[in-house]
């Protein structure tokens, strides 16, 4: 079965066309039954008996190219001059860049912004180095730190391999919340180094968002870093994760009218997600989790937590979770449960052992590409399901997370992302979805839903300021200082 | 003495003034005689018998500016209702940010410049890693890395303090030669732990400036990096001061006909740029230099060089130097020199001591902001003078060096700036004052002239390729590769 089309395998075709009717009608037909979506023509040139043009087709899959190209050119009087992978394209050279915020092209600007003007900026800053949350980057740039060994789905790729993703990360930042974001990427994966190198470079930034860093190396240099920085530190793919889909259960739940204290929970895949969103749901209430790794259900008779093997995080989950100590995989603790959490690999279970999950099913499949069950047939079984992906409804997806949660942390200068201000954060995702417009195809709201942000970055300043997070007359925007208006008050 | 007005305390004052003829004359006027000059006046609002207006206003110092507030005020009929210190205003926020090349507004630009698309480009990187200079920022990224120990003329400041320097420096690399430099500042000033944490951030970028790291601590960091890292590592406190001074030095022997080989230099401050400057000099064939430092001048039977005692890098500097052992003051050894370099500290030497060099004596006295020596003064005794500021001909600033020897070690991959690349682009800058235009107080560009980068880039890049330091098939722009380009040859 060919893949749908899609952007991500996008081509723009040129070609030469000869100038004759029903030509350019031809080719189109071409392209169609090879299986391309075609989105823009472009004139390139008009020649005398020919016209060059550029079609950008989105495919299913690169390996349908050749097949695409081979029609065209198998049309008499059409042939294919060039081609270009419009992903590839759009990302060389980088996807990200540095612009100055004013010009500098006097001797004016530059003794201003630069020597001799910036001594005294240096000097109040030195003087009180507060105000380097006033007068340099720091208050609105973070620091997006990877080691390159859990990229996406493709694993230890190293550093350099994980810059796209850090730099995609980076756009998201700004696209979504204005933040200035910088991709780091470590040439190193011991968690002391990792932890001295984001320590050293910490005056710059005023956060760290740790990204694509293997469990369970992940849960120790957040946990460290937490402890030793002054600035909020936030391993996104446990958090947002653990933050959206709480978002999408809260929505849920107000469906089915279950209370999350009843329901039965399985977490397939015990990595940095699925650790994550079980701390989250034992915070909210939660008391029937069971968490299940490739050896199994985790519980505290299993042998690798007898004998002492079991890693640390997943012990702390073991000991509190699966009183019943039922053991099996996935499938076989589904049994009765209401949700199942799916951050494990593509089709890791069958859709009909999903028929043995409690009242009002709720499946939240989350690998990607491929889900652990493909939505179409979990709708068999499940009253509502939730993929990581754009192409099914109920996409459960970081982006609603992580820029409004840096956003409110940032404007308040927030000296830590706390389990309350993560919780205030998933509430005001669920409450976009407002309850006349929820339904089980709609649960969570678009990645592309710009009043996300917002409600996250407010909710989340809020509960910093009620809990005593946030620093001490930070406002948002900017005070109208001693320095900045030399004479206050007049 | 008042000092000269200048952008560096420029201050914009919110002026309500009585609608009668002749007040903003008035106005005027008493700021004038308080030694304010007037830039923009800007009518901010009309009221019924007043006007608002935000008059804009250099001043030679800010101690002087309760005094023009004061002098607005004793108008009767005017009165200052705010006053913005506009350096200050400048830096709100910092001084640069972010900005995604390409526009992130639907699924489809989302799915290549992120998931799920990004994977294959991650995947082409990871296969070849040398593409990460084709598809990442890599290409054009420069780390400006300071830990804020030796900030401007302000010393040991800390990395906060150091922040509105880094950004002015990046702001330089992307006005003059569009780079992407980042600043990061180190909250560590142990070596061991500079240079683990550079090494580990650099895959990230293409290139390494050091910045405002003090000496000795800068000469073994730097070298070390240079050996650890296979990108181009440049401490521009050194390396782009020696090479300034080098290009003005050619153009200045070129005026008093002497070779670099028979004349007599004092270098008069031993830290980072002093070094360096006795550095390239030797390359380039000086053979009669005396190097003083704060013991004075360094020879092979000092005190601190027999016991053991002089840094290794004096050390070595002392042992191919100074022949004679000529001992004292930077006063005492100027006997019959040509050449006197002053990177030490304000007014560090007497006008009248200059008497005592040789023929044509050249003087460049570059402390910052106040030389050594003054320009008015030395002028009686030295042919040539230069300094570092911008209000005197002759500027010797780093901004003519650094901004060009990266975009041209960025733009052939060299894995390193060699001197080699740096003579030669002392001798692109020298080269930029044609011999028809060449005089006294000509003999550098202004920083302003955008022919040097260019010149400097071309040079630099054209030394690394025919010294086997460029990649190989690194050329200025971005290859057609075989993803971007999917079927090449077509």
């Amino acid at each position: 079965m060919p893949s749908t089309p899609s952007a991500q395998y996008s081509l723009t075709l040129r070609v030469e066309i000869d100038e004759r009717p029903g030509m350019l009608g031809k080719v189109a037909s071409a392209i169609g039954d090879a299986g391309g979506t075609i989105g823009a023509i472009d004139l390139v040139q008009i020649d005398p008996g020919h016209t060059i043009r550029d079609i950008t087709v989105a495919t299913g899959d690169a390996a349908d190219w050749p097949r695409l190209t081979g029609a065209v050119d198998a049309i008499a009087g059409a042939s294919v001059l060039d081609t270009t992978d419009r992903t590839f394209l759009l990302h060389v050279g980088g996807k990200i860049e540095l612009r100055n915020k004013n010009p500098l092209k006097s001797r004016d600007d530059l003794s201003m912004a630069y020597t001799p003007g910036v001594a005294r900026v240096s000097t109040a800053i030195h003087e009180d180095p507060d105000k380097a949350f006033q007068y340099t980057i720091k208050r609105n740039a973070v620091a997006v730190v990877s080691d390159g060994t859990a990229v996406l789905g493709l694993g230890d790729i190293g550093p350099r391999a994980a810059m796209p993703v850090m730099e995609g990360k980076a756009m998201l930042f700004k696209e979504f919340a204005g933040i200035d974001a910088f991709p780091i990427c470590l040439d190193t994966k011991e968690p002391d180094e990792i932890v001295r190198t984001v320590r050293a470079i910490s005056p710059t930034f005023g956060g760290v968002n740790l990204e694509d860093i293997s469990a369970p190396r992940c849960f120790e240099i957040e946990e460290r870093l937490k402890t030793e920085l002054d600035i909020p530190v936030f391993h996104d793919d446990q958090h947002g994760t653990a933050v959206v889909v709480m978002a999408a259960l809260l929505n849920s739940l107000e469906l089915t009218g279950h209370e999350l204290s009843d329901i039965g929970i399985v977490i397939w895949g015990m990595g940095a997600a699925g650790v994550a969103v079980a701390r989250i749901l034992l915070e909210a209430g939660a008391r029937h989790i069971i968490g299940v790794d490739s050896r199994g259900a985790l519980h505290a008779e299993r042998s690798d937590y007898l004998d002492g093997t079991m890693h640390p995080t997943k012990r702390w989950l073991a000991s509190i979770t699966n009183d019943e100590h039922r053991s099996g995989g996935p499938e076989e603790v589904m049994e009765d449960a209401n949700l199942f959490v799916g951050v494990s690999g593509a089709r890791a279970i069958t859709a009909s052992a999903l028929d043995r999950m409690g009242r009002d099913p709720i499946v939240f499949a989350m690998a990607n590409p491929t889900p652990e069950v493909l939505p179409e047939e979990a709708a068999r079984y499940a009253r509502i399901v939730a993929t990581g992906r754009s192409d099914y409804p109920n996409q459960i997806n970081n982006v609603l997370c992580f820029p409004g949660i840096f956003r409110g942390a940032l404007d308040v200068r927030a000296r830590e992302i706390s389990e309350p201000m993560k919780m205030a954060a998933a509430r005001a995702i669920a409450a976009i979805v407002s309850s006349n417009e929820l339904r089980e195809d709609y649960i969570i709201p678009s990645v592309f839903n710009r009043e996300v942000v917002a409600a996250v970055a407010g909710a989340v300043a809020q509960e910093a300021r009620d809990s005593g997070l946030a620093a001490a007359g930070a406002e948002i925007g900017f005070a109208h200082t001693e320095e900045f208006g030399v004479i206050p008050g007049r």
